[in-house]
């Protein structure tokens, strides 16, 4: 249980954790006396794709769980089609670390997967953080035939991280020089790296936004039963996944507070991580039970 | 210029400015090396509608007035029938104190009086905060006719304050306290008070809303233009300025961050006052050209 004195996710080890015949992989680092934050990652991401300047400042003041759920990175299995079954990897996970409440960090698809665990399981978080995300029976989720979007993602002059710069952020040449900021720390981490992910897991992960957008009865009612202390955030220019799906989350779980960043995309979080993790930090911070901080 | 030792609206004197004719009503106090926060009032609100737990803690930063537009309280006049005419009054009393540019915090109705104020002079303000407002263009603003808010209004017994209570917070437990709260706060206040709108004033400022909810041309163009980093905030069951009003101001304006608070109607600054000054501190004391903070 005793965290590793890394304290950057530029350096710290990746580990294996084998539970159920499954090996998770996972980096575990920082300390301070917060519960522990479950980072849970976005399309096709992997323990890589964590911004040091989101993870780091985060990590001093508590312990932070990168965690590759089953089928990405160096995590063993198939990704499941489902968010419902993506649920319950970090489940298993978590109980076999021993960890019966910690705090969450659900990025785009990450933060469905922290939707669905803490319906599962309330007791399992405390306080979640959503950054770019949607609740189930969210609108415009994740539609990469978008001309818009399909036009940046297929350019061969983009490759690798740069992907990454053009669908994050937005057009403006402040926010592509704040995602050129972003894949110079990305491309900081030199080893022990993780393989990249291919067509198997994208489409997998695209019929799970496919179910993710189904809903059944009453729109959003799911959402009023949450009454964790929720911290919402996205940029108001997202394209993957438009900020709508965070008003709807603001307006519809009982107890969330939301932030919009202004000309910024997808990756809100890393176009502006000193203000987002400050954020971030006193949110979690709060033992209020309201989630206003 | 300088300013009272007083640091409270709750015993802070009421002050006298004649300008081209007009007698404004006003208050001054605070210090510190931030610019003046220059207070824009809601729909019949006077100098002691402001909240001592929003005007105070931000009185320790900086020197905060708050200002009764003309034919409020006790500012001579008549009250213009549109946003476009309530502009101008502070705008000359700005003048008169010799301040050439100030932060604002406008709030409902005063708002709406910032938004036009910097469109008219882009100079007059260093960042703005916009609490519980709506852009030229907005939906349903103030309609006060609506079922859910007359009942409200016109319960006998809601005297004074009480149908703030009851029109600014949500009918749950713990925002109705908090609207109790607020009203004991507005009620320290003894001596030296303003007399209360009447329906003149409600009648012409209804219908300067009615002006600002008509547009010609493109839709929220005009906020495009607005580059002052500005704070949006309001909360997600405002009955009389609806949320969609601040998702708008915050996709519009160039550089606006957003927060929208839970279980919280059109006074969430009086709701969440703790929260609401951190944040609006923070927000000011910045520097940076973008409005995340």
């Amino acid at each position: 249980m005793s965290s590793t004195q890394t304290v950057s996710n530029t350096t710290a080890p990746t580990q294996f954790l084998q539970v159920n015949g499954h090996s998770y992989a996972y980096r575990r680092f920082g300390n301070g006396s917060g519960r522990p934050l479950l980072f849970l990652q976005h399309f096709t991401g992997t323990l890589d794709n964590w911004d040091p300047a989101v993870t780091d400042p985060l990590a001093s003041g508590r312990e932070v769980i990168l965690f590759d759920n089953a089928g990405l990175g160096r995590s063993s299995g198939e990704v499941p089609p489902t968010v419902a079954a993506m649920g319950r990897h970090p489940m298993a996970f978590l109980e076999a670390l021993g960890i019966e409440k910690c705090d969450v960090l659900g990025y785009s698809l990450g933060g469905m997967v922290a939707l669905q665990m803490v319906q599962d399981r309330p007791s399992i978080f405390r306080r979640m953080i959503l950054v770019g995300t949607a609740p189930r029976g969210g609108e415009d989720i994740m539609h990469l035939e978008k001309p818009s979007l399909t036009k940046r993602i297929q350019d061969p002059t983009n490759r690798g991280y740069d992907v990454l710069r053009k669908i994050f952020f937005t057009a403006s040449p402040s926010s592509q020089a704040a995602g050129e900021a972003f894949v110079r720390r990305l491309s900081k981490r030199k080893d022990d790296l993780e393989p990249v992910s291919g067509p198997k897991v994208a489409n997998a992960q695209m019929a799970a936004f496919r179910d993710w957008e189904q809903f059944e009865g009453e729109r959003f009612a799911e959402l009023r039963g949450i009454r964790h202390p929720a911290l919402v955030v996205n940029g108001v220019g997202d394209e993957m996944i438009p900020v709508s799906n965070s008003y709807r989350l603001g307006e519809n779980l009982a107890n969330a507070v939301l932030i919009t960043y202004p000309d910024a995309g997808h990756g809100s979080l890393f176009q502006y991580p000193e203000s987002f993790t400050r954020h971030a930090a006193a949110f979690l911070s709060s033992d209020f039970e309201s989630a206003a901080f």
